[in-house]
């Protein structure tokens, strides 16, 4: 049986429960991080914390085990479920603990629940031969995407669409413009430039998002950080998403209508080959 | 200890838990309500449910127990936890139940999670005796502001904004209007006019707005659903705030400034009376 971490207990995953006061149950107040994990090692481990960080502050949350601990809770899980060799994820997430329900923070004193679980994945790496499709969806979310928190009914809702469409991912349109995918980051090709939504209040930052415009960089892709909108997808010559689990993931078909020439680009290709040599740099045998 | 209700069971509060893949826990994938009741009596429990009922159609959220199911289960707390006399009320929240993280809705035949408790309370009279403050707040929230689920941050956010200005509520503002409160609905009176911001995707239609509406109607109250905007609050002649727990509350003071002449105001004080007749109307004792 996997073993997860429970404020500060490591435990048999079928023997943790929650409280029924748990705020990330009444209030879905709470953050997360999902962490890739290839033979043992946590991809990106700093970037990762680092946006935890930023989200605990903005979000007021003050959880007694400090970022260097949640580091080592998450290698800790990686041995003790077996996943020091092969592709897995490290699932974090805080929320303000349990207390009688009020909309306002707790009494001083609550403790934060923080959850820490490791699994084994199966990269999607049969849907990036072929590309994937998607569909558009409102963007109907706060303007507070750039936290990572557990209020993710609009996803939830968006990527159920793309299910019901037979389809990879559901990406948001706001006032035109692509934002980014309900759990991905949406980068396009438009006149041989890459662009992608900007770092702003209205996406989260992913970690591979950064990664990715690095990798174009080093590479001497042009690049900018400009929507690209509705109308523009016919001017499309790739679209790819980007996330955790999913790296780099080219996008063929868009509401029905192919992207450029129907096939995954070659743009979209070198820049997997640049994540892929970094996920896989210390460990060559995976891939 | 308290009785709850959980997933069938009538189980001791302490004694009740959640799984950690509850999907409440995870994605804030649920809805709820909070119902009134005085000496026993469940208030405008058919609104309540009519409004859970629409809430899960759009949420499409499928639990085993039916609306009338739900309406029993609220009776049968309020009696085994002896508030048959007295302020209370019931707290429900049903959630797409417990199974590995996915954004997409989780297998058929997952069972929702359903959860209800109730408690005694104590109405906030003494506050409204002399009227609260409030601050303004932006309203960072998503456009489906209509749904009363459990995506709650905002709201924990706005609330806790007004805690620490030592205020009641914060009330939000979204490109100037004023939408709602952190969980209360807004209403001002303006040139002898009683406005408040429209039915519609931006705001929770309360059970407690739609009465004080019903009775404005009833005293011949000129009402329009107009919003009232930053710019208009120099002309209010008052404002207050109605919500389940806090029926309607005169609001004396926005932002520091006053409102009006700094005073409860009569067309609020009517418009209380006529809310606590409908309240009280069996069971005069309370009040």
């Amino acid at each position: 049986m996997p073993t997860i971490y429970l404020n500060g207990q490591y435990l048999p995953r079928e023997s943790a429960t929650l409280s029924i006061d748990d705020r990330g149950f009444i209030f879905g107040d709470g953050v997360y991080e999902v962490t890739r994990v290839v033979n043992g090692v946590l991809f990106e481990s700093s970037r990762h914390l680092a946006r935890l960080g930023r989200g605990l502050a903005d979000m007021r949350l003050h959880p007694e085990e400090s970022l260097a601990d949640i580091e080592a809770i998450s290698n800790r899980l990686v041995q003790e479920n077996g996943l020091q060799q092969g592709e897995a994820i490290v699932y974090l997430q805080i929320t303000r603990g349990a207390a009688p329900r009020t909309h306002h923070f707790p009494p001083a004193g609550t403790r934060c629940t923080v959850f820490l679980s490791a699994k084994a994945i199966t990269p999607p790496h049969a849907e990036r031969a072929v590309g994937v499709k998607v569909v558009t969806y409102p963007d109907i979310r706060w303007s507070r995407c750039d936290i990572k928190t557990v209020n993710l009914i609009p996803a939830v809702l968006a990527k159920q669409h793309a299910m019901d469409h037979g389809v990879f991912e559901s990406i948001f349109v706001r006032e035109s413009a692509i934002t980014e995918g309900s759990h991905t980051n949406c980068f396009g090709v438009i006149d041989g430039e890459l662009r992608t939504y900007p770092a702003s209040n209205l996406i989260l930052g992913g970690v591979t998002r950064d990664v990715t415009i690095e990798v174009a960089h080093e590479l001497g892709i042009p690049f900018s950080d400009r929507p690209f909108h509705i109308q523009d997808l016919p001017r499309l010559q790739e679209f790819f998403l980007t996330g955790t689990t999913t790296d780099v993931m080219p996008v063929v078909e868009i509401d029905g209508k192919a992207v450029g020439n129907g096939r995954p680009g070659t743009v979209t290709q070198a820049l997997y080959d640049g994540v892929a040599r970094r996920l896989y740099a210390a460990t060559p045998a995976v891939r």
